[in-house]
């Protein structure tokens, strides 16, 4: 056994109802049961804070069961092997992967990943060279394909996703407009992710700003909030425009409640698409993508912006910041 | 000068307003002027009356500039030259082309196709063999495109695209489920159409309906309707699943008032698509679509069914039938 001090799990006692969240977690303190075999022992340094955290807290069919109640939350994150019965990772080795909201955890070592801090710090691996960077990758390359000289927008683009979409999009040389909340993230958008254009979508109506910021329409447009915004980008799509359906956290709030794109007959007139994705479509392509975005960072074309909460007693926090748009960057948790 | 009698004209006065058409149409019978150089004067047997015409007559960015207040309702129909002053057709010839909703008309002969009446009637050009037929052909074959054992669904099944797209579906290898409404309808699917399931969505709840008849998800969904039908294919789409937008019938009613897919998010989940088409996609590969259909035709393979109002005075009583989904097969005026 270690000397670890007692291990703090954050538990989902019951589903949200109508968009509150109130009573949704427990913090517990329960000591950790023998490590079996296969398992290590895992010390968790930092954790990822992700909008598909509402979609696992809803009681619906998706892309992964939903979490049951009593059930620690699930949580992307990295940190040391401090015990091990594995022989695939030994004490001092850095992993990643689905750690859950807790200070310490017996995982199957066979669901983890090992990542190399030498080569980066190890949250990197959270958010640009993790899982955040690869869907940004794969929703900009392989979805919505810009094409040199063609008109990207993307919404939430001072979030985690939206700001490597930008810079990727800049990378395949679309003209890029990014769309955020508030005069402080616009200045963001153009002055540290240097887009062509972005959009204040709090300033004023939605639409007439996108007409005058993308002024020959819509070839890609990488969503991560649906509702009005989806709209705005469906009326100005180009024919043969490709929406990349990424997320859609102003319809998070209560799922039973989406509103759907009205204008959706667009794809239509347009011979556009709409497309989603999930990651689990591109796990055998992650070298790839961590090959790109590790090369471009290091040539000075690409950066990240981490928003990180100290301290695991602040994830209800964390959670609310997330869909209030309250964090800039990329939201961690440092544990 | 020929000697016609008074030519008919149905003209759009104003546009739909909610909804209503009570006052959008009014009937003419001005005389033509006199034949240009390059036009040919043709009289209508047929008229097609499509979904389509809703959107012409909706003042909004579509795929085509809406009709004007005054001008003949834009419709398409085929007919015989009565008299030409251009060197493409010859009097006696058939075309086919936007003729407008009218009895006689002087078109400009490069709008208009040549048909050949000696292959199939005249009216088989707007239907099976025509626009109609080639939407289905293209939206299943080039955007839907089923494997062979795959589930394909299709909404409004018993209408002009969807009854041809049912059959193209099964022509490929696909399981195909119809859904209409109405039990005469639903019969029709099953016993002309062959149909491996069909579903009167007037019987009972859709999604239940749905997840009976397609018991291991939909592969490919043929939408034609919109709305509450569309919801409940997007719940059961299954991974990588295809959903062609042709038409969305339930919510051209007030387009101002369009509901979108509130289950669009089930794209993400499932990494699926929705795409919509026009024909002028596809407008360079209209011989392979009529070769494709008019083999299959007289192979016993595809059969079309048509329901023809007599005389152009019906048009308006036409038009709200196809609305009402009154019509059995391919609405056709017989001039």
């Amino acid at each position: 056994m270690t000397t670890e001090t007692t291990p703090i799990q954050f538990r989902m006692v019951r589903y949200p109802h109508a968009g509150q969240v109130d009573g949704v977690w427990a913090m517990t303190r329960d000591a950790l049961p023998e490590l079996r075999e296969d398992e290590v022992m895992v010390r968790i340094s930092h954790l990822s804070v992700d909008p598909g955290m509402r979609g696992w807290i809803t009681p619906k069919r998706s892309y992964m069961p939903p979490v049951q109640p009593g059930e620690v939350m699930r949580a992307f994150g990295v940190g040391e092997v401090v015990e091990s019965r594995s022989e695939r990772f030994k004490v001092g080795d850095w992993v990643t992967g689905f750690t859950g909201v807790q200070t310490l955890a017996n995982l199957p070592a066979n669901g983890l990943r090992a990542i190399r801090p030498d080569l980066a710090p190890p949250q990197l691996f959270l958010s640009g060279l993790g899982m955040t960077g690869y869907t940004a990758y794969f929703g900009v390359t392989d979805i919505g394909r810009p094409q040199p000289g063609e008109t990207m927008v993307v919404s939430a683009a001072a979030g985690a996703v939206g700001a490597i979409a930008c810079q990727v999009g800049r990378i395949q040389g679309a003209r890029v407009v990014g769309i955020a909340g508030g005069a402080e993230k616009r200045a963001f958008l153009l002055e540290e992710l240097k887009v062509d254009a972005a959009i204040d979508y709090k300033a004023g109506d939605v639409a007439q700003q996108l007409a005058m910021a993308a002024p020959d329409g819509i070839d890609v447009y990488f969503d991560n909030v649906g509702g009005e915004i989806l709209d705005a980008a469906l009326g100005q799509i180009n024919r043969h425009g490709r929406i990349v359906v990424c997320g859609g956290i102003s319809q998070y709030g209560d799922m039973d409640l989406v509103r759907g794109p009205s204008n959706y007959l667009q794809l239509i007139a347009q011979s556009a698409r709409m497309q989603g994705f999930t990651m689990r479509d591109y796990i055998d392509r992650v070298p790839e993508a961590f090959m790109a975005l590790a090369g471009w960072r290091a040539a000075g074309k690409l950066m990240f912006r981490e928003h990180i909460v100290k301290g695991i007693e602040r994830f209800p926090e964390a959670f609310d910041m997330l869909f209030a748009g309250a964090n800039n960057g990329k939201l961690l948790i440092e544990v």
